[in-house]
């Protein structure tokens, strides 16, 4: 079913200590559609590029079934650029540069076709336009999904409490979650967002997989324990694609289903990191994603 | 079967925001007998003490079926003390205080009976004395397990090298797995850790669970996601404990069962923390651990 995702479009320069990518297609909502394409259609994206952005990746999005008429393209503009620098362990990285350009005044206009999309997934943006994407929709979506970063949480806290209480699932990794709640523990943690807003609380821990905090239940889902790691870059979003993706695909919110969605959301981060930038994100085959999710199946089965 | 247990047996005095314990008894051949005790018996408990340890302590070690003959108590001498205070949130803690009064010049010396126990568990100690041990024993262990820490790879890498070649398993946690290997993934660090020796191999998360690597499969194992923490004292010794437990009770040592063993080594650890030193130890019942069990069963299962 149709899903809208609203977040950044940016040229990315990344370092790893196993090579280097320059200028290449990421962002939130890259990352984010791209993943979810496999599962379900039509996507729908909003966000703004330069005139600098090579036009073979809008072709890209939209032969992976991506609607790209939301996409703004501000004229003599340049593209969002973040440049970073992974250290050998990959968990710690440099910025080295960040220039919004044409994000800095980013508005995020909804094509008329856009604002009745069944779910919403807003990436990490200003809270107080993720909440005017979910005011500005004509139908109350099925899902609203939200991700943020401690720059909003602490900056725009106000805002931010505001948006949570229109949004149905966060996804946040798990100093973002200890940051919003103010407590270290990650139970405690989750149950206190919960009272802000959402439902359904999903904590990312990195290599370390994540939680998924329902009513009643807690589900622990391991990452993928790869050998060669190249790009962790996009990974957060392309996991918060997969969940989506999967569950734009069934319709089924069971805390069954929704287990799964977040095991699709590893898969695909998991395939994701094995290559630069969204490289792998371009040519996966339903196949490949679905043994991997069999690959999860015996990596964490144990019997009674 | 038959368990021989070695390690250091202590009286810690133990600060975290929750509370304080103060001389209470610790030590890892302390927490492994009494974990693995839930499991298995006969278990032979190897140690020093001085005369200030409670004979109240040893009689609860004989009441959970803990061999104590090779508890060898120093007249005059003073107990191995630690003393410790964590931080608000646990996984930092600052050492005030470490007195290894008798533990220093710790020679194990195993009662004739313990020559031929089945399974042989090796604290964290010197790796000389972790290989005397194993070339005391009168007849091959169907199983050696030993845990070893950075002061240990660090100062005296050559020496933990020879003990690995005559060890079966060994559980470290992410660090030591990392500086053992000088790799930090943690799947190229398992390879090479089985090339020194051990053919199974267990990295210890805490509150991320453990990653268990056998032959040619890895199990990612949850950790329970506790509301209340207490104290994180000795969940490694705990872990093992109930691990080598299982093993020794079921003498299965398929694929199928280690993972089991890895879960009740967590579901033990589990218990653990959420109360002062061994108090948690000391009162469990069989429903409780099979309720936990269970309790991580619900947290990991997911379906196709």
């Amino acid at each position: 079913m149709s899903l809208l995702v609203v977040g950044s479009i940016a040229l990315d320069t990344i370092e790893t200590p196993f090579g280097r990518a320059d200028m290449v297609v990421g962002g939130s909502a890259v990352y984010i559609s791209a993943a979810a394409s496999y599962f379900t259609a039509p996507i729908r994206i909003v966000g703004v590029v330069g005139s600098d952005f090579p036009k073979s990746e809008i072709e890209f999005l939209e032969s992976r079934g991506i609607d790209t008429a939301g996409i703004q393209v501000v004229k003599g503009g340049k593209t969002f650029h973040w440049s970073g620098r992974y250290h050998y362990d990959l968990n710690e990285r440099d910025t080295l540069e960040t220039n919004l350009n044409v994000f800095e005044k980013f508005d995020p206009v909804l094509p008329e076709a856009y604002k009745k999309s069944r779910y919403v997934l807003l990436g990490n943006i200003d809270p107080v336009l993720q909440r005017r994407v979910i005011e500005s929709m004509e139908q109350k979506p099925e899902l609203v999904i939200c991700d943020t970063m401690n720059f909003w949480i602490e900056g725009k806290r106000d805002e931010l409490l505001r948006t949570l209480k229109l949004v149905d699932v966060i996804i946040v990794n798990d100093s973002e979650a200890r940051l919003l709640s103010a407590e270290p523990n990650l139970v405690k943690a989750a149950k206190k967002i919960m009272q802000m807003g959402p439902r359904i609380v999903i904590i990312k821990k990195g290599e370390h997989g994540a939680l998924l905090f329902t009513g009643g239940t807690v589900f622990s889902a391991p990452a993928f324990p790869l050998e060669y790691i190249y790009d962790p870059t996009g990974a957060g979003d392309t996991f918060a694609g997969g969940f989506i993706g999967h569950l734009a695909r069934t319709e089924d919110f069971s805390d069954e289903n929704l287990r799964r969605a977040v095991i699709y959301g590893s898969v695909m981060a998991s395939f994701s990191v094995a290559k630069f930038g969204i490289e792998a994100l371009k040519e996966l085959s339903d196949i490949e994603i679905m043994g991997r999710y069999r690959d999860f199946i015996d990596l964490s089965r144990f019997e009674e």
